[in-house]
């Protein structure tokens, strides 16, 4: 019979599947996210994974490669144009402007599954884990500092391999078209030098230009205007403030070639680079967004956020083993015996740190015990047919120093496991 | 300008988005679950949320309401025909054959979305969060008893109201074929007294007929064969023993008309059901699955698992709120102070325990102590123009009885703060 695979650049996570991200780690640096965005007392919002496709495409701009080439659209059973979601952003601004908490304060946190239909290779995927934070109502100034805090926590505590903060300002709107208007005016020339993409960039969004890979394009825009020059002073100041207060913590570069991708972000961007991770080398990336909620219909409300690539960081991070507390449960009674299964229910009751793990196998003893020793169990509790008689377990100890072993009561069992 | 609005059936979570189902429910729900089956050493397994549409297709059975009405299909770009998984088993079955697991032994949960294009209606929505545990590998025995011993944990530490679980056993292959064929012949002769769905269940999955909601067919079925007559000895025991060994924990019923909608379960099957959800009151359900991996291309596997609606499950589950340790860290300077946030991340390292909610907005003291109140903090901490001259900070009682506060130096701040 004809197997069914998974469809290409979607992953099945679980210990063993062998992948070369491994799903224990993709878990690990979840939690540990999940666990510093509540230290900062950031709430959690999920959305769903299906919006309307036009949300996506207000968001992100028609001609953003996101739209254009990589997102999964399809119609619905009525004829609607449905996409499941490339990154977090837009559905969560649509949220907030429909349950109207779009003139309030919000800090959120979410983690969840994203789509994109990219040529599968190494690093990316199809379906990826996406977590993000998103600051809404506040004003330029505090939220830049406390973000740039959680980034450099979450390099931190997850131990990343060689980071560098690269951080930019775009200016205010006007600036920015100030700039981009001087961009425009010096690359003309050169348009028979530039892509075709560069070409549709320089109508659209000449800001991506500088983001070229052309090394030709590069040399062009080595000598044309600088952002620099057309940045008010005080946002100059401020990302010297950020690198100067955040150097201590982590290592932080200013780089006013910075834009990132997205049409809609204004004044401060950053990005996150691992030079563990070859060409793609950002596993973290945002910036100021505040002219997103009034393109999606919402009122002006000030907003920035950050979007973290989950398959990337664990990558490159390298938490600790927590240790987890395993006690193997075995069972070797001629029959199948109720009464264990009893003892190993009121067992749980009893310590909720421990992970008891009940062997359903009718295999031997020591075919038992070898998986025992194999899932890191400090211990066995043994219950054989004499044991079931006689009302007692047999606690054996699995370090491999210790090869001890007693036969006690239940009660003094349950004692000892309380004490794990 | 148009307000773009969440699809029909989708539900936006977080804290007040005011819903019926509270979003801090669900939150919690999931993690109270996530933390029972880590305590039984279940790992986790993620599968992709798209999969081939044939994988549905041949795990639920051609006839089933959820493959031909409620599953959301679409071409992809290169005319594949996949699909939104609208249930968990199919698709960590499938990766077990991918992966090559179908020939030994594994325990695994998942909490995830899935997605069915139902009629909105109180209490569906068409993405929902399921969780589920796939037990691998194992014949029926000792299977069976962890899986109850887990529902009722799952019962008693969520504190579900009015619980109780059905249990049943539908035989094996044989017996369950027998059953079936005296079913049919049953009621043929009573052909035109049943509906067109109920005569469609008749010729392709009769079994069904069972779970009809209409009275004149139920009063034709209870002169019918019953199921309990074809059962082997051993299967009625099996099932009374399972009643029996955890009646103390959970009210267990047998309910031989039992079926469960699923074409590929065999051997025992269950349910748990809560007299607080009206017509709907399952929450949770399952049984042995031996036939699906072969019938997906692996190898003959025993298996037997079961899902749980979290929607519901938060419906019907009263948790303690765990408090969170909040405190509030307020600035109140005249001007945007670095050095504030600088305290705040070296907080942050010192107790990991604490969220620590930097107040990010420039309004009054006022305002911002009634924020730190309404979010539950336990103290504050205040730093002004003065504070930040001397090199002191002002620690702010926030308790309905204290209103103590006092100025403390940076050193005996941090101590007190490891100390929260």
């Amino acid at each position: 019979m004809k197997k069914i695979q998974s469809l290409s650049g979607m992953m099945d996570l679980f210990k063993g599947s062998d992948i070369s991200n491994s799903a224990e780690n993709i878990f690990k640096v979840e939690k540990a996210l999940k666990d510093i965005f509540i230290s900062y007392n950031f709430s959690e919002i999920r959305t769903p994974a299906l919006e309307e496709t036009d949300l996506f495409k207000r968001s992100a701009g028609d001609i953003s490669d996101i739209v254009n080439k990589e997102i999964y659209t399809f119609l619905d059973r009525n004829n609607k144009s449905i996409s499941l979601r490339p990154e977090g952003t837009a559905g969560v601004v649509r949220s907030i402007i429909e349950k109207k908490q779009d003139s309030t304060t919000n800090k959120f946190w979410y983690i969840g599954p994203m789509w994109r239909y990219e040529r599968p290779q190494k690093g990316r995927f199809r379906q990826f884990s996406q977590a993000g934070i998103e600051i809404l109502g506040y004003e330029e100034g505090n939220s830049e500092y406390e973000l740039m805090s959680l980034i450099c926590n979450i390099i931190n505590k997850l131990s990343i391999k060689k980071p560098t903060i690269k951080i930019n300002h775009l200016g205010n709107p006007k600036t920015k078209k100030e700039y981009c208007d001087a961009l425009v005016s010096y690359l003309r020339p050169y348009s028979n030098e530039l892509s075709e993409t560069e070409l549709e960039r320089l109508n659209k969004n000449p800001l991506k230009i500088l983001d070229s890979k052309n090394e030709n394009t590069q040399k062009i825009l080595a000598n044309g205007p600088s952002l620099q020059e057309f940045l008010p002073n005080e946002n100059i100041k401020l990302i010297n403030s950020l690198k100067d207060t955040f150097s201590e913590f982590c290592s932080i570069e200013i780089d006013y070639a910075l834009v990132r991708g997205l049409d809609y972000y204004s004044g401060f961007v950053f990005e996150a680079v691992s030079d563990e991770l070859g060409a793609q080398d950002a596993f973290l990336g945002g910036g100021r967004y505040d002219v997103l909620t009034e393109k999606l219909g919402g009122k002006e409300l000030p907003a920035i956020g950050m979007a973290i690539g989950i398959e990337r960081l664990s990558n490159i991070s390298s938490l600790d083993n927590t240790e987890d507390n395993i006690v193997s449960f075995i069972t070797i009674t001629s029959n199948l015996e109720p009464k264990a299964f009893k003892i190993a229910h009121h067992l749980r009751s009893l310590n909720e740190n421990i992970n008891l793990d009940m062997n359903l196998s009718n295999s031997s003893l020591k075919s038992k015990l070898r998986r025992a020793n194999k899932i890191g169990a400090s211990h066995a509790l043994i219950i054989g047919d004499e044991e079931i008689k006689n009302e007692t377990i047999l606690v054996k100890y699995l370090d491999d120093e210790l090869t001890e072993q007693e036969l006690v009561s239940y009660d003094d069992m349950y004692k000892f496991y309380k004490s794990l």
